[in-house]
């Protein structure tokens, strides 16, 4: 799997439910939310505009995508659980499952960030994105081709202290023909 | 890494986190538990008794190791959420990375049952076994090492339907020398 297919598979209206772990205080948090995932022609003015951003040539990008989300926290009612991110993947050269992904807005951070990705054998799509005091791994694959599981992590930058964890069960109901 | 490494970094006492995600209606279960992983000699009479009831010669298995386990669900307080089960790895004769599971007891039924496991180049652990009706995989790897993600799954045996996935944060508190 390459990263063509892997966003291929990844279109489409998810019902996700997410739990997050804060490890130190052992607590739980329980997330329902809708995403939306869609594809994005690669000559959209938003998606030149963020190559231009980060220097990149727009020939060298592949399968950009728009992410929106909408949930409900069972924890924090004033948190803002609503959102949109464009995404542009960035193969390299010589192999599509490795490569940067580029985005206007981060998970933890508002300031752009380039994250790098890559692809197991096993098709684990794991993307590692580094912020000024902490970095973020996260890990998603296809379980059946209607169900992917996505695990979070963010660490302090030294590498030593995780912080949260989460994982995400996302389904996406299927369309009757 | 292998099987060896991978028991190894394992041993110990880890402070568990699990959310089950109960697919169809979107339940989320939060259970805290405390979880043990202790090496057992391979001559022990438990460990050549087990080999005995998989018909596996003795000579060939690595590492076999025992997890106790004590926890607290939010859900259902009449479940039995204390158990213990003998694990029995037999590598690959040319690749320790690969090979069976043997056990005393399944998470899923009483009986006893085989499982396969691999581990990826990026030090992903994942164990598929097969019951009568359904089949588990649990997918398990280090982020620091004392931090592990565990993320299972329960599948109908025809693969098509996914009836529980379960995330679990597991701690091993740091030893003050």
């Amino acid at each position: 799997m390459d990263i063509h297919d892997f966003v291929q598979q990844s279109l489409g209206q998810w019902r996700s439910q997410r739990s997050a772990h804060h490890l130190a205080f052992q607590h739980f948090e329980e997330v329902r939310s809708t995403i939306d995932i869609e594809s994005v022609p690669a000559d959209d003015t938003e998606v030149i505009a963020l190559c231009k951003s980060y220097d990149i040539d727009p020939d060298t990008i592949a399968n950009p995508f728009r992410m929106t989300w909408e949930g409900e926290s069972d924890w924090d009612e004033e948190e803002e659980l609503k959102g949109s991110t464009l995404l542009v993947p960035v193969p390299n050269p010589n192999d599509a499952t490795q490569g940067k992904l580029l985005r206007d807005r981060g998970y933890a951070e508002t300031v752009p960030a380039a994250a790098t990705f890559s692809i197991s054998t096993e098709g684990v799509f794991t993307l590692i994105s580094s912020y000024d005091r902490a970095a973020a791994e996260e890990k998603i694959w296809f379980v059946t081709p209607n169900l992917r599981f996505r695990v979070s992590s963010i660490k302090t930058s030294d590498g030593k202290g995780v912080l949260t964890a989460s994982f995400s069960s996302e389904v996406r109901p299927q369309k009757v023909d």
